[in-house]
């Protein structure tokens, strides 16, 4: 029995518990999981594979990534700072094994695996290679660039060609891939290329991926603190490495990125093969009320449920016969929407089991092509 | 290999983007689905069972009732307008069904389940009562409440008296239990009560619960559109009855209601028997890194993930033998957070199995008894 | 002297404040003033002239829209609704002038000022034509819309045509005049129209403003309680008219709307003649640090400061020799960001000032006429 | 005349906007200004003069510190890595300069002040002492701590104890004052005292404030990256040291500090004399909307508008003859409340001219006492 007025008494009994002087409580240490359904047969791994530090031109300490990485909800980071580049010289000692050493325990701590990684930066071509799972970073610092992937090779490294389409090494922004990068193919000391840096995605090289078999990276490269970057708390994610591994663990890791078994997350698209953003987007969007009874020329909604982190945009690609859909929907993260399900004339009596034609519009399973999805829906007509 | 400057290149980009002239996306209409573990043998139903329209003193037209617990996730509502008190009738007809008849279409599309219900509203004793999943609420209005209570009892409703300690009626905000009570309580047409109201919590009929196997109800008794009394988006939510039922339907949530499996949630207060809360609680919280390497006087972190929508706080009960173990821990809604275990002395080699006797803060299965929880732990330390 | 460990240490210190179990605090009931600088000689009214209730289709009693105002800053509101159109009918009496006759205490108590209106609701021509500034809503209910309208006349009302492009009266979306309209015009019962409803641009209506000295509005057409279209605590508005006034006052807005003093804020765009969006863009946008010193070739960072809560982006519309200044830049709301000024080449030593040519993206003085902003700074360079 | 079915219409066309497959936009670089009033004759001035970096044992590279501090609408920041503790030593170099040397031209290009400074970091008495201002932080490298503090002087330096009550070197958190800072205090080599310390208050340093002529500072003793610690994207700032300067300078800063013209501000607490907090406040609080009309007994709604980003909380610390007032009052940062003034018995006719004693229970000029604040309102009451 309360009304308006009511609302006084209630910022007043409020009030009170704000007059105490008590210390302000700190922020919450805490970690958010990212939810991305496991596909059939391997766990979902959430990677950052190009990360700097202090020890070449970043910003912070190597223990924060490892700090960071956890609170994001990440399961791997490598750390690769730049063999060639170290503006803080003057100050921190060059071992090019440091940053690995330094976040490692830190990961170690929280159950973050941390990769050891370089970064070869050279000039176009071969441009900035990186190189993960070396054993010792120092032997990688040699004069000529081809010593050091041989080097990496060696040592058993996953290599992969960083940016292809930066703009200080391609001035218009395209990707373009030179003798030199098939020669490291043909050798097998190129396993892979980033199809999305930081928050630019490269058409060019994601279509390198299929053509030359080689493992899609989406990385942050980040050398800020990450929420000097990205806004984090708001769900704005850094662009990760999707790994389909048989076990959470560093060896798995690599073994999947030498199969290929990775895609790409950046922002809300969802970039790789068929294969993997099928399941994912299948067990992501769940019809929770498909079954509608339609009387006569009525409308009905169903509702989709999006179990992931990831918001999925569907565009209609043909018409259901009898029926006005939807052109397009978007089904927030972990939200519920409804699907408008309008009949066009008298629905005859009975059961009508339906399938609507979508697209995901931000899934992508080659540089222009779009997963298809196909929803089933039931309506059902009294007599 | 990008550095601070490039913030500015980056932020150049971005803009263009928001440089062209469109029309402003507008809010989606969608659903926030509440995470709350299911007990076993029934599904957790989210009910909110005193709410009020135009119809008597409230600010909005029944089917928005329908459409905001859709979208705050709930599973059943129940209009509850009063009988007595109507300041808008000189514009809007008396006809107490109405609300009902308004909502349940509205409710009907969205799939949430809408139940007829009604406020009898008299002076203290006996107060205001509800009587939900009513037949004919104009039956109601008579000039005697025993009048209209035996008619809803005739209507075989459940009926629960409401805000036992609001201060209009209790100028000190105690709950008190009136000879009307018991006469009605064996009469059995008293079948539960209010323990929250709106953000207000009565322990006297917290107790009154056990003592007299009433159904224990929290209900937002809602007058205006509820964003202006909750901030929704920001994870503010309505209180709720839980409703412990055989299955999503009014038939379940009726047999459930008054064979009294409800339990009250109210901001982050769970209250209600240990039969309902451990089960909750226990699915709740799941300790994800839980087996621990302590080499010799080492700290390790286990964490534990709460998987509910509800954030828990544990204090703990007593001490763990060798270790030193926060003395707190909150682990918000959703995410994951660490559990700091500190060997105190040199940890003999083997395996050690933990219980860490916790008790949930927020969790309430008695007036100022609160759940216990033992957290298992398994710590091992090399030889 | 504490580092990363410290954190268990805080946590465990929050959390004790978090066990208290202690009632939730409600929302606070509270208004977030909308900052726009007035212009000279007039104060900055954020009016919304379009308005639905309980009273026609909307969803919530009257009163309930002047809290809605209060709390997101508006100073005034019109209940505008519809004549013809009231499915609540077998429900809420008829009477045309009982939603602002129930707005109004509630707007005084709040200081808001509350406009009597009406929505004429016919077919097109010439569609849904609002009154406001009526003594007298019954009056308006005739048979023939001409009627209608030479009674809105008759008693002095501002009057203006609604949604122009709205697809259920125009499905391409254009909005087209008929001569109905020129009837209306010629005969001084047409003084305004929107260029935005909801959240619609009609650029067709924008055209007219000009060459048919109409005034422009922006109106929300709200029907269900605002917080379910706007997410009003995230910043996302309604749309507003702007109206400049002498004074904050009833007359003074009907004096400043038959003077055609308004512009259009929707979303981040400001639609108005250049007289009114010029002193609103100049005072706020503040260039807080204009002065830079260059050495040689070097670049340094200018600051502009946002004071109002339009967020402005600037596009370059040309070069300034011997500096590299950014393409676009957007200033959000209340923030302030750097303006990188790189010299080309060796500045010569003394002082330059420069000025910037700029063009606002979002601050519209025609259709496709963008308002032109130069920016000065003045430059330094040692000898 | 758009109602609810309308939802979708604008659902499918928001969703066209999303389907585009752009780069996402990235985070905006961007400050926040922090608004807190001047004091007559000086401007106020946002300081945080106790900061580390990994140049002892903090987790950024210095010249972070600009930048969070310039997003963060700090004035002015002091760089003071530990003397005696670098657990970073084995990577990078010791220079005690050098944390100041990379900081300030990233400050310079900011526009943030960037001040010089070192912590004299040694067992408890006298604990740790900053001491900023220097011109040569490696001459303060010493063995005994008085020779480092006697330098420090010797460079000018203000002087001041951190976190007196810190439990790692007071167990029970109880601040005391030992004869070392008396010795100090009476040679002139300490000038001021944290009363606030990350998130601790310190209610003896508070006193010590007036008692001995010490400076009060509140300062993050930052180790990490600021926004780990900080969620200042959602209000949540770092302490900050505010001190009244003749001008925004460093030199202005040093001479306000030896003057003792400083205030604490931690999370929602203002402390200081109520020289400086008197003024702050009354600019703070203003009465937008105090001549109320109340018939007879009615009730009237007055207006406090909060234009400081400091949120205040009002007290009632008496009573006004012939009105109900509320019994406190909180006024967020930026917002309006209303204060409800309900006439006890018929208002005489006239004007009638209120005083409204308050204390604000936020702002501290004392340990445990409050601001006085009597807000003026007047009421009239027609005859």
């Amino acid at each position: 029995m309360r009304s308006m007025h009511h609302w006084l008494m209630l910022t007043a009994a409020g009030m009170l518990a704000g007059a105490a002087f008590a210390d302000p409580a700190p922020v919450l240490r805490a970690r958010t999981p990212i939810h991305i359904p496991d596909v059939p047969g391997f766990v979902t791994l959430k990677c950052d594979l190009h990360i700097h530090t202090v020890f070449s031109d970043g910003g912070v300490w190597p223990s924060i990534r490892a700090e960071e990485a956890w609170r994001e909800g990440l399961d791997a980071i490598a750390l690769t700072d730049h063999l060639e580049y170290q503006p803080h010289a003057a100050d921190v000692a060059t071992n090019h094994n440091r940053s690995f050493e330094i976040a490692k325990p830190a990961g170690d701590e929280l159950d973050i695996i941390v990769i050891r990684g370089s970064e070869i930066t050279r000039g176009m071509p071969p441009g900035h290679i990186n190189a993960i799972f070396l054993t010792n970073s120092e032997a990688l610092s040699t004069t000529n660039w081809h010593d050091a992937i041989q080097e990496a090779h060696a040592q058993g490294a996953f290599i992969f060609w960083n940016h292809p389409g930066w703009d200080a090494q391609q001035p218009d922004g395209v990707a373009r891939w030179y003798p030199e990068h098939t020669e490291l193919l043909e050798a097998g000391m190129l396993h892979g290329v980033e199809v999305v840096n930081e928050r630019s995605y490269y058409p060019e090289s994601h279509a390198w991926c299929a053509e030359k078999h080689l493992a899609m990276l989406s990385n942050s490269d980040i050398h800020n603190p990450i929420h000097l970057d990205y806004d984090v708390r708001e769900g704005d994610a850094r662009p990760m490495t999707l790994v389909f591994a048989r076990e959470r663990s560093a060896d798995a890791i690599k073994e999947a990125l030498f199969a290929r078994r990775t895609a790409v997350l950046s922002g809300d698209r969802l970039i790789g093969a068929e294969e993997y953003l099928r399941p994912i987007v299948s067990a992501s969007i769940e019809v929770v009320h498909g079954t509608l009874n339609v009387h006569g020329r009525d409308r009905a909604q169903a509702q989709l449920t999006n179990r992931s982190d990831i918001p999925f945009t569907l565009v209609r690609r043909g018409d259901v016969d009898g029926f006005s859909l939807p052109k397009t929907l978007t089904i927030p993260a972990g939200k519920t929407v409804l699907l408008s399900v309008q009949a066009k004339r008298e629905t005859p009596a009975g059961r009508h089991d339906l399938l609507i034609p979508f697209e995901v519009s931000n899934a992508l399973i080659a540089p222009d092509t779009r997963l298809h999805l196909d929803l089933p829906l039931t309506v059902t007509s009294a007599p």
